[in-house]
């Protein structure tokens, strides 16, 4: 091929420690490779099944309606919003931080009668505010983030499904970041709708996004006066295609994206949901006693801690994209700034799905201690590291 | 891993001759499967701006906003239809198939005032009725289909093109199937919007939608009252992410099929366009050879048959699902039925990209004449096979 064409494609290698994508096993990315077949073909639509199957697992439920949308995770919030919400209809969202104010948006732009209660960035909300404001507005909807990639924050959603299910509305769940890490369970915490991602504790690349609606979101959905605004996104068609009766022609699905995903489910459910979060936890552990020995404070109060998603504050005087830039072009590390207003104010360091290891943790420590070192900060030599290795030696 | 879980991605071997996805290259499949990186990693960044580079020149247009939207193709309509309806806006959309029928559906949920003028099945429009059309309704928006995969047909642009514009309306142009394997010449032909899909000519796998907006169609963006409804569409934010200024983050674009995308793309500039529209029309015409050598008849009229897909009447007495699923089942070879009004009338044999080759074309005759014999149908021994040799040796 002439010169005048780009070179062909040939990524550096990273440790994608960011808010994702993570990591991707070497699995993962051959299934992506195996050979296209057709959307219609028969071992695709067995496929599409089994992807069903495992999500429904991951999901914890037994929602019929339970499928990959054919984008990304945003992809997956519009598709839980316009085919629940019609114009005029209420929608209470909780925003305490970047995902749920584009939750807000989202349902403001099809025709949503939206209102928020906020939280500043970092921390969560309790069952007795929700259930404040849902007696106050009676809305139909209620949007929440399980875990706000953009702070780190884990919200407790139990006690809020109660109040929100007490007061007759329905419960749109984000768990884009939570799903395969942390539980997700949605039958017994009666979730209406859910998504999330592939590319954060699923380590698939992005491309789907997982969602699941209960029954009682479907026939909501059923008793629609209107069309649903988006053609690509409404369920009533897309069901169809996914479903082992009709199987109706809706849009080309993204076959090997689907490749992906069902072996990237194949290793979740082959460790185990529940070794998963164990896995997740202890390095977060761990790699927070190794971030504490440095002398970093995390962003978030410690009981609402994400363990895949580690905000701390960036260190005063320390350059933040001078030390994300060496990180990344010196040892190959990808980690996250801060979003929203906590841009330049904190690190995002992930630890999701496959990059959720005990040598991810201490390669990043170390790579840390000498970009701090290097920006003239003080760090007692191969602290971060020794806390981290005596956590996982306890 | 036990047996309670699917077994792994392991797809038969498939020649794509259908109304796509087409075979995809090795090379595709292997750049698809390079390791994952971030959507803000500077090598990623670099990756998109080639890509826009690259659909630029298979688009034949300068404009400035030219990217691929992170889903398959109906994706690219919705998006083309959302970022310049506004609600109450007058679009006339010319109906001669599946997919003109999807951008009335589209564009009438974003809250359009839609006129149509339709054309069976197989038949295309003058520049005289769309000019009537556009007189009379005083659309701002005209939107057509350049290839309409459910029928096969090619629609004659540029007489239209220039009817719509003395009105003062923009033209919205679907060439999901055309790009890659049909002059598509945007800037020429001065479209103002247009989309198309990954995994026709361009034979990378579903998933990506390119898309390419003229400069009047930006203003007309610039100037909306109303913000788009779709928030993952919205051009105004994911144009910001794929510009080399901003970057600033919209979504997680789906980072491993931009790979695939930059390898297809690479094919088919190295091959160089004007040849791979020769090939496709070769190909065509030694399938149209064999075809009619066997006794089948197109169900377009000659002038307007697209190489890519032809489009066939099944013949009398021929049982359409069972000669497809015998071509499917023993040879391997996946063809299309008909759509729409022609379910159960027409088979569409894709000749897209990468599966259109000589081989192929040779390969589906021979299958399809063991089909039909098998089906009671009688045709020479050979004649088919025979009669494309002819064409490609002359």
């Amino acid at each position: 091929m002439s010169d005048k064409f780009p070179k062909p494609v040939d990524p550096p290698r990273r440790v994608l420690m960011g808010p994702g994508p993570s990591d991707v096993a070497p699995q993962v990315l051959a299934a992506l490779a195996a050979p296209t077949v057709g959307h219609l073909d028969p071992y695709f639509l067995k496929l599409m099944d089994e992807v069903q199957q495992m999500l429904r697992e991951v999901f914890q439920t037994k929602n019929k309606l339970t499928l990959a949308v054919s984008g990304t995770g945003s992809a997956g919030m519009e598709a839980c919003i316009v085919n629940l919400v019609e114009p005029g209809d209420k929608m209470l969202i909780c925003v305490n931080g970047v995902f749920g104010g584009r939750m807000a948006d989202v349902a403001t732009r099809y025709g949503a009668e939206v209102m928020t209660i906020e939280r500043p960035f970092g921390e969560v909300f309790t069952a007795d505010e929700v259930q404040q404001a849902v007696k106050e507005f009676q809305p139909k909807l209620v949007g929440i983030v399980h875990a706000e990639t953009s702070t780190g924050a884990l919200q407790p959603i139990e006690a809020i499904s109660k109040a929100v299910h007490a007061a007759g509305a329905l419960l749109v769940l984000d768990c884009v970041t939570s799903l395969g890490g942390l539980p997700v369970k949605i039958d017994d915490w009666q979730i209406d709708a859910a998504y999330s991602g592939t590319q954060k504790c699923l380590s698939c690349p992005p491309g789907l996004a997982p969602v699941t609606f209960s029954d009682r979101a479907v026939e909501v959905m059923e008793t629609r006066d209107s069309k649903v605004a988006s053609w690509y996104l409404d369920m009533s068609m897309v069901r169809n295609y996914w479903s082992d009766q009709s199987r109706a022609y809706h849009h080309t699905a993204p076959i090997n994206m689907n490749y992906g995903l069902h072996q990237a489910l194949r290793n979740v459910l082959d460790e185990g949901l529940e070794n998963a979060f164990t896995r997740h936890q202890r390095n977060h552990l761990a790699l927070r006693a190794g971030l504490e020995a440095m002398g970093l404070n995390y962003a978030v109060a410690e009981e609402y801690r994400l363990p895949m998603l580690n905000a701390v504050l960036i260190p005063n005087g320390v350059d933040d994209k001078a030390v994300r830039s060496r990180l990344l072009n010196e040892f190959g590390i990808e980690i996250g700034g801060g979003l929203g207003p906590m841009a330049g104010k904190t690190w995002r360091i992930g630890l999701m799905g496959e990059a959720c290891t005990q040598r991810n943790v201490l390669l990043f420590l170390a790579a840390l201690e000498n970009c701090l070192h290097a920006a003239g900060h003080s760090i007692s030599p191969g602290a971060g590291v020794g806390a981290a290795n005596e956590y996982y030696a306890s």
